[in-house]
């Protein structure tokens, strides 16, 4: 028997690495192995390979190069922002009781669990509400924002659901705080699912502080990078020597950030025509689903307020975790929820704050698709899977 | 005119990649891509390429796998032993001020800015002297051992001076400390410089921490292992998702830690051979360099205490940097100290300890040597630096 076709929608866990990041990397694999902080020749080249990727993606998101901090991928890209902001301050002289974050309940573990451990070091944490589709309630924001406020902190768009926060309102609520409070708020944006289909253009996004996952996005795994604004002190989470401006301390991953810099700036390149043709294909599958599957719920926003390749359904009563396995069996991979918050069972945490509904949180499925997917693949899936719910239903 | 051969003499600071550690990773750069934690095949292949290499690794130090702990290199390994430990303790109920932390004054950047992070949260840090060849004073030792010690640091061979570490005699005084307090205190170890020259063999090491940093072996840039024993807890310093048995958040490195463990056993496979003949080659390139340059030092041990691919000379006088420089033009890759301290100007602060002297501490030039270095290079280098030597005199 033929093992059947693999198809792959777990791009928002992880993508293939793109053949020209692996032609960039390969000579500093094979070859110029230097350490970028040696004064001899086979450190300046690798010194000018660190800097010339820094420059890329500097570019690409329109900072000053100083501003882009290589990190090892997002989860600590996160925790440097969260944290370098927080003890910046603290060094500067300002308790942590004087100092008040603000994020959602939504948000991936990289930033759920380092909320906590902030509030273990006596910061207060302020948890803004979101609608039924995970969109921040500027409102609300409005009323928690406070003189005590130092950072908000939410994704670009949500890991497992999708949902693009609303960056332009919330920063603009920021402001009038800042006005209000005569006090400055950094706003952090974890941009780890943006770059294939979202501009990251740093003003455009209006962060402060922008986490970036190459590996998301065609990138080589363990690479990540923090951009900042001028206006905000950040300081390092970890000890050591004076790499990346002393704020990323140890021997830099050479060939991973220049594999990282041409994965990102390929992603950066074309994200617009990509978002519109994925996000055709989107509703037409989500469409087919709904039709195909009564009991199905789609989970998160609509059209444009929904990452192009992102859906996320709810078939309430089903057993997910094996349907992902039957799937997977049948040659599909896909996931139940984000990776990082265990792909396998459990409910979503996302989707139970979203909808106040335990069984429609444990029954998720994420389906997160490719720039190459097709509708023809999304057809086949739906009937699987629609044969897999009445089978099961008939048990 | 022909470019000089490069003769690389900077293995302390970087080495090349392993052919074979480069063909492993090859099919998880190229193909495999999965998420470790996502549950369909991709992910199952990647998982299992981790965990391959996990008891990979953990068979050559002998331990089991959950003891092995990947990080991103050096620096973040020697961090999470650190803080692990103490945060550990500290959410245990025992306030930093119960606790107190013992190491040298000649340690790793990623060790000796970490312990002033620590003192900043108010463990008191205690530095045990080391003698003119940086070895550590186990009678000082015995000295500072308290009831609240709970961690004595160092690292097992120092990466600018090369001197081991009387790792045994150290932990005979802490066992008699732990048994005249009835208290642990755990051991830390930084092994980056060990893998290609002493035995990594945890029992042997006798550390409760053990840091690696594969990079320093021929492994790829951005990988590292933090092992543990079964008596010590730690936890993490980053934030997330469930990865690492919740130690170390955040999609792991699948291709780095394959070529990681193809690296790593090489190293280890070989250790004695190589330390045997390299140290010869050392002790030749350095009776050389003493009889050709009159004013020459030596830093650091002698023979077995010294680890065996290190030469680190003093010309007091000469501008060292510069000196690299001369050196780099005529083919040679050679440091003045580690690469994480500056790999250019300025005192060498493991020498200033050594020797309390400024003048020798400005003036340091590391050789450190490669498993194919010859006797005929470092006769070719001791020539071209002596002749550069007298030049800078008559000047």
């Amino acid at each position: 028997m033929n093992k059947p076709e693999r198809i792959y929608l777990d791009y928002a866990a992880a993508t293939p690495l793109s053949p020209s990041a692996f032609s960039a990397m390969e000579p500093y694999l094979k070859g110029d192995f230097g350490n970028p902080s040696a004064i001899h020749a086979e450190g300046v080249t690798a010194r000018l390979a660190v800097e010339e990727a820094r420059a890329v993606i500097a570019g690409s998101v329109q900072v000053r190069p100083e501003f882009v901090t290589f990190t090892s991928g997002g989860t600590e890209g996160n925790n440097l922002a969260l944290f370098g902001v927080v003890e910046s301050l603290a060094l500067a002289g300002r308790p942590y009781a004087q100092m008040e974050v603000i994020t959602t309940k939504i948000e991936h573990p990289s930033i759920s669990v380092a909320v906590v451990k902030l509030q273990r070091m006596g910061v207060k944490v302020k948890y803004v509400s979101v609608d039924e589709a995970g969109k921040m309630k500027v409102d609300n924001l409005k009323e928690l924002l406070s003189e005590k406020t130092v950072l908000v902190s939410c994704a670009y768009a949500n890991s497992e659901i999708g949902t693009i926060q609303p960056l332009h309102a919330i920063k603009k609520k920021m402001l009038e705080a800042e006005k209000e409070f005569t006090t400055e708020i950094y706003l952090h944006v974890d941009g780890a699912q943006a770059p294939l289909w979202l501009t990251c253009q740093f003003g455009a996004v209006g962060a402060d502080l922008f986490t970036l996952d190459f590996a998301k996005c065609h990138g080589p795994k363990g690479t990540g990078a923090l951009i900042r604004s001028r206006r905000v002190n950040i300081c390092a989470s970890v000890y050591g020597g004076g790499q990346e401006s002393g704020l990323r301390p140890g021997t830099e991953n050479v060939s991973g950030v220049v594999g990282a810099a041409v994965a990102f700036s390929e992603a950066q390149a074309a994200w617009k025509e990509r978002t519109e043709t994925v996000s055709q294909i989107r509703d037409g599958a989500i469409k087919l689903l709904q039709s195909t599957i009564p009991s199905l719920l789609v989970n998160g926003a609509q059209g444009s307020d929904r990452l192009a390749n992102n859906i996320n359904i709810s078939i309430p009563g089903l057993d997910t975790e094996f349907a992902a396995v039957v799937l997977d069996s049948k040659g599909f991979a896909v996931s139940t929820k984000s990776a990082c918050a265990g792909a396998g069972g459990g409910e979503s945490a996302v989707v139970k704050e979203i909808s106040g509904d335990s069984v429609r949180a444990l029954a998720t499925l994420r389906f997160s698709l490719g720039p190459d997917t097709t509708i023809d693949q999304l057809e086949k899936l739906t009937q699987i899977l629609s044969q897999h719910t009445t089978k099961m239903k008939n048990i």
